[in-house]
Formats: C-alpha cells, sequence, structure tokens
C-alpha cells in the first residue's frame, strides 16, 4: 500500500539506510536532538582521570574512594542475610519512595546526637548524596538561576547543578573556611540558595569555624537566603572538637541555644553512609521542611521511583544497635593516621614554597603551588614520569581560577604508599621548580 | 561589629524569626522558590493510590507489583553471600557509572537471544527503567519538545518528561497496540522521539502486532523519528509466539533479516529485571548507540553516581548461569494463571457492556465501562463499599480523555482472591448500572 507522504520522504529514508552501519550512521539521528542543558555538561575530569589512575602501577591520590581495609564486609554480609531470611518479601519488592521508615528512623535517632533535632517525617532517602543534590537542582533550580557556593567548592554539585543550566555566584575560602567577610555582596545579588560543606570541605579539606557558621547563619538570615548544608564526612574527625552544624546553629538562632525546638527548616541538611558504611549500597538522605520533602519525593518517583530496597534495609540492619558509631571510631584511626602520614611526608618531601591545608577529618587535603605552576599540565608529567596522580584544582573552581592548586585523597591509599606517592610528586614539583631556575 | 546593611534588613529577619516554628515559618523560604518545571509535577495517582489501598483489608488490583510468592529468596542470598565473601572490596566500593562490565555482558547475551545484537559499550546499568526514562528526559528533552506516546501509555514516562517540561503528542491504540494508520499525521509534526510500549503494554495489556511492528519502523525511518522502546514484560508471555523487538526490526529495515549486523541506533531499548528478578535491587538497563551511551553516562554520574555495586553484583550472581531463564517460566506459570483467573472472574462477575483486553503477557489488563461511567468515581465507591482498588485510566492519557477506562493488575493477587475481587468490583459496576435505570 503506498503512502504519498513517504514517496517525498523517500530519498532521505534511503540515504539513512545506506549510512547505518553498527548505529554509526545513525549518530545525527539522536546527537541533533540533545537538549540545550548538555551543551555545558562534560564528563567529570574526576571521573575521567579515575579511569587512567586504575593501573595498578600508579599510586593515586585522585579518587574520593573509602579505604577497601575499613569496610564491615561481616557486618553487611551478617545483615544482607538476615534481612533476606526473614524480610525477603519487602526486601525484593518496590517500597515508597521516601524510603525505609526504620532507617529514615535510625538517622533521625543518629542526628539528635549531633543536635539536629528532625523527625521522620523530614528525611528522605537519596541514592547517594549526588541524588540529593540531583534532586535539589530539579525542584529549585531554573535556568540561569544562581547558587552561591565556595570556591572552590564540590565538583559532584556543580554537575548536578549544570545539568538545570544554574550560574554560580562565589566566595574564597581560607584555613577557616568560607571567607563570612566576603559573603554579603555576593547575598545581595539574590542566590537561589547557598551551598556549603562546612566540615572537612571537598576538596580543600578546610573546616568552618563557629565563629563563622553563626556569622553565615546571620548573614542567611537577614537576607531571607536558605542554605544547603552537605556534610558528607562531619563524623570523620581526627582532632578538635565536634562544630555544630549550620541546620543546629541556625536552630539557636531562632529559638535559641537551650530550645529543644530543632528544625526551623531555613537549611537544608544532606549526609551520607557512604563514607561511614559503604559507598556500593548508595545510601544517603537528605532533611528538609516536610513542604520541601514533598515536592523532594515527587521529584524522586519521576527520577528512579525508590533507592533500593535491599541496599536500605542492609544498611539498617547493619548499622543498627550502634554499630555506625563503633566502626566510625575505626575508620577515624584509620584515617588519622594516613593523614598524618601525608602531611608528614609533605613536610619530608615538597620544596619550600609550596603550601597545604591540615584538615582536621575527612579525606582530602589541599596543595597550593609557587606562582606560575599549572597543576594540569603537573599531572600529566606525574603520570608520565612518577606513576601518581591526584585532582588539578581548577575543576573546583565554578568561576575559573585555581590553577596552581591540586586536590589530594588521604583515606584510599596506605601510609608507607602515601609516602612513597608524596615522595614522586614532590619529586616532579622539584624538578619542575629546577627547570624554572 | 555592626553592618549597616543588615539594619535595613533588621524587621525582616525579625519576622522570619518570629514566625518560626518548626519550620513552619520557613515555608515560604523554600517553597516561594521552586522552579517553574515543578508546575506540572504532582504526586503520582498511582503512587498515592497505593498508600489508600495498603490496608489489609483492601484487595488491591491498583499496584503493579510482581508476586512475592516468585521471588527467588534463596537465589538472591546465596548470591548476596557469595558477592560479599568473595568480591566484598568491590561490592561496597563506588563503581563506574555505566554499570558492572559483568551484568551488562550477561545483559548482552540474554538480548541476543531476542534477536538483540549489541555489544556491552551499547548498554549502561540504570536504577530501574524509570531512571532510564529520567536521563533520556535529561538528555534530549528542551522545555516544549513533543514525545509521541501511545494513548493511553506508561504514566512513569509523562512523570519523568514532564519534569523536563516535555509537550505530548499521541495516537490511540485498539487491541493490536498502537494504530499506525493514524501515526503518520503525528509524525509529520517532527516529535522528538516516538515512546512505545510493544509488548503486553502497560496500562492496556495490548501488544503491538509484527505486521504494524514493521509499520510503525518503516514510517519511523521516513520520517527520521527516533524511537524508544520500552519492553519491561517481554519475557512475560503467557501465550502464542514470541514478536521480534523493534530495536530487531529496524536492524531487519535496514541490514535484512540475514544479516547479524544487529544493531542501528535508532531505537534506544529500556529493559529491567525488575519483573523477572526482584524490583527490589532497582536494576534496569539502556541501549543505545555508544555517542548516546558516553551521554547519558554524563547525564546519570550527575544524577546518582551510579547504581548500587552491591544491587548490580547480586543481580548478576543471581541471574548467571541460566538461572533468570528457569525462573521466567516459573514466573509465567504463575501470572498465566493468574491472568486467566481475572479473565475468567470478569466473564463471571461483570455485567454486559463492559469490555476488557486479553492480553498474551504482562501484568494488566484494561477495562473499559458503558458510556456515561466515570471510573474515579468508581474507584471511590469501590474503596468505600467493597474495599477494592484499581487504578482509573483517565491518567494515563496524556492528553486527557480515557474517564471510562480502568487498569487492573493480576500479577499481585492469587486466583483466589482475583476472584472475589472481581467479584466485588462487578457488584459496584452492576449497583451503578441498576440506578441509571
Amino acid at each position: 500500500m503506498p503512502i504519498p507522504a513517504l514517496e517525498i520522504e523517500a530519498r532521505r529514508g534511503a540515504a539513512l539506510r545506506d549510512g547505518v552501519k553498527n548505529g554509526a550512521g545513525m549518530r545525527t539521528l539522536w546527537n541533533e536532538r540533545f537538549a540545550q542543558r548538555t551543551r555545558r555538561m562534560t564528563s567529570s575530569v574526576i571521573r575521567e582521570l579515575l579511569k587512567l589512575t586504575e593501573k595498578p602501577d600508579v599510586i593515586s591520590f585522585a579518587g574520593g574512594l573509602p579505604a577497601p581495609e575499613v569496610f564491615p564486609y561481616e557486618q553487611v554480609r551478617a545483615a544482607a542475610d538476615t534481612v533476606l531470611a526473614t524480610q525477603g518479601q519487602i526486601a525484593l519488592q518496590y517500597a515508597p519512595t521516601e524510603g525505609y521508615l526504620p532507617l529514615r528512623e535510625l538517622l533521625v535517632r543518629h542526628m539528635a546526637r549531633y543536635g539536629i533535632n528532625v523527625r521522620a517525617a523530614n528525611v528522605m532517602i537519596t541514592s547517594g548524596s549526588q541524588q540529593g543534590l540531583d534532586l535539589i537542582g530539579k525542584l529549585f533550580v531554573n535556568p540561569g538561576d544562581c547558587i552561591l557556593t565556595e570556591s572552590p567548592t564540590y565538583l559532584g554539585a556543580l554537575q548536578a547543578w549544570s545539568a538545570y543550566q544554574a550560574e554560580y555566584l562565589t566566595v574564597p575560602i581560607d584555613d577557616d573556611g568560607l571567607d563570612v567577610e566576603r559573603l554579603e555582596e555576593e547575598l545581595r545579588a539574590g542566590p537561589k540558595f547557598l551551598y556549603i560543606l562546612p566540615n572537612f570541605q571537598n576538596p580543600a579539606g578546610v573546616t568552618l569555624s563557629l565563629e563563622r557558621r553563626r556569622r553565615l547563619v546571620e548573614l542567611a538570615n537577614h537576607y531571607g537566603a536558605p542554605i544547603v548544608e552537605d556534610d558528607p564526612y562531619g563524623q570523620l574527625r581526627y582532632e578538635g572538637e565536634h562544630v555544630p552544624p549550620l541546620v543546629r546553629i541556625d536552630a539557636d538562632y531562632h529559638h535559641g541555644t537551650s530550645s529543644e525546638d530543632g528544625f526551623t527548616g531555613g537549611v537544608i541538611y544532606l549526609s551520607t553512609l557512604s563514607k561511614t558504611l559503604a559507598p556500593g549500597l548508595r545510601i544517603a538522605w537528605i532533611v528538609a521542611p516536610e513542604s520541601v520533602i514533598t515536592r523532594l519525593v515527587q521529584m524522586k518517583q519521576g527520577s528512579d521511583l525508590h533507592t533500593s530496597t535491599f541496599a536500605q534495609m542492609v544498611a539498617y540492619e547493619a548499622a543498627k544497635d550502634g554499630f555506625l558509631d563503633r566502626h566510625v571510631r575505626r575508620i577515624r584511626e584509620v584515617y588519622g593516621e594516613r593523614r598524618n602520614a601525608m602531611l608528614a611526608a609533605l613536610r619530608r618531601h615538597f620544596p619550600e614554597g609550596v603550601r597545604w591545608t591540615k584538615p582536621l577529618g575527612g579525606l582530602f587535603l589541599w596543595v597550593t603551588l609557587p606562582e606560575g605552576f599549572d597543576s594540569t599540565a603537573l599531572l600529566r608529567e606525574a603520570l608520565d614520569r612518577e606513576k601518581v596522580a591526584f585532582v588539578p584544582g581548577a575543576s573546583f573552581f565554578p568561576l575559573g581560577g585555581g590553577e596552581r592548586t591540586c586536590r589530594l585523597n588521604f583515606s584510599y591509599c596506605r601510609p608507607e604508599v602515601i609516602d612513597e606517592g608524596i615522595r614522586r610528586l614532590g619529586s616532579v614539583v622539584k624538578r619542575r621548580l629546577a627547570s624554572r631556575g
């Protein structure tokens, strides 16, 4: 049966047909159809680097990987077995989008010990903190909206929000975190929200001081600017005293420090089990006012229906009865030793003129090379000559800059490997310095 | 230290402070900041209904839940144990965004048996098919872009794409699936892509005939319109012969039926382990040309980094060595019996003038009530009087209509419960008919 309209299109069809070979000829069919939002999206530098540095003879400080030595294998194995033996019908079935209620309740109790007083209705489980950031973007960001971030800031947040065509306002950091004296001018530009990592920041490893936290909350309140607080590493402190999270300080600001009235709703808070239990489970959570949780649940329905029931129940079963707190003590010990090893190695192997942060916790420290250095060129040389890797700092700056900065991870490698890796990296830096005369 | 600029804002701050009580006073802080895309997003009717029908005395045909009786508990339990005992360091760690390679290779072999000849580079693992749909929206849909769907179509796809402000063109279906004779006019409007569920469609249970598949592929090629083929139930056929998927028919169209050259890239194909293994693992996959997979991987990096390594490895370990095929035979048996039970019950308990589809597979059948019926009002009465639930069909129509249609799930309830539920539902329909005189 002939279709007149088709005949007009016949040549086009034939051309397509001729050009097709294992999908190659069809490239234009899909690739010319990409949405505008994809124009600013490129593959994460970190992810691409991770591929390059997976060779076994490379010492990599590039990733943000927890040490496999501290994974609680037996605890997770026993948890999985218990869950499937006793509650398989729930664990393998579809589940509510907001997450497994006993896990949300456990997280409520967990957070209460850090001064965050919320109810399960304020908590939604996400597939890693990355999904929390994505859903925040989906819910709040119109193309062109400005988000105020630290500079440098977490690359994954930039990836998440650039997909919604966010723009950025930035405030620099120093050893005490965000420079709050530079904050006000940016707040007056009316950002949609502030994005802050107050504890052992990724990438720079710095911690926002208590005084600055109070000032930040005061300023944010005066300008009516809501805060997104990202706290993946809060429990991983290796020295000094815990500093209350912004969500707690905001409660104090509104209710007074003595009040039990915990949650103002002005701060959306994110945390994760990836650094305390295991990243492979992809279990994180987001705390927000109920009216925001309701909308985040709608967003998540469209994004992935819900996070793996099985993974949520295994995480709950493994974490309950105080295991998480006992286990975190062990992680602190191991990572604290590795941080010390890296700081000692830097003092030993790095030349004068290089500066680095002294993180009180977390996974990363931040190196600033002398004027004129380009850390991307340095990485290339470090990989070629010495088989050692790190992440050049520039990609963490939303508005550019940071060309002579580097992020180094200290959680993944054993202390003796850290020393050797820093020795190698130091030799590349020294060679470059020498060649400049 | 006084801040002049803050004084101007003092009253506003004080007002905010006074109004705050457990997050309630802060509602406007976030809620006035929702992105424009949220305006069309409401909570899924299905998800809200699921909550209402969770009471134990309600017989629910509303969900799309697999039967817990067919979950492979022991297989998954043994798989979890093996994975954690032998490969815990991988299972609990971060993993590549595109997915666990042995699982992707297993899926390649699995699809080859259905005539889909692709390589692992064409396959990305997603957190359920819902995420596949979301990432397709993120990659391709600009606000206002038109997507051509069947009418009715899968509600989850509409939820995913409405978040990217998609518009819809629709073509009606009949007992042989999409009415291809009505397709050409809509194709000429230039949709971004066609979205089709050819097998045992959700919601209507109908299957696109081979002749119509060929015609659809021919038309899509002539108009240069790419296809998204969603195939969650393809293996769950209870009678008749397997019909090749569109991705295979497109290959035949370009290369001839005898060619081994399998993948043209013109069809993006989605499938899932949710209906054959277990939905609680959230493991599905997407097949696309490599250049599209590369971009989907970027999108997924920003969305959730990767799907649970542990869940992927457990799915692989459970599914390998032909278990999935053996297990699917058992599911077919159980669901086939339940489909038969529902069809028999409908004949037994439903009055004349009501029509329903006779699905050859899948989870759903589709009831059309006599003229003048409103299935949403019927649901309310069915829940109140008879404690039986289904999904009113209207929400599956992107452009409205379908007020007298209902989606009934037959996979979840046991045969005797199906008979009782259909009896109850029939009595509500009869009462309504009688009251109209």
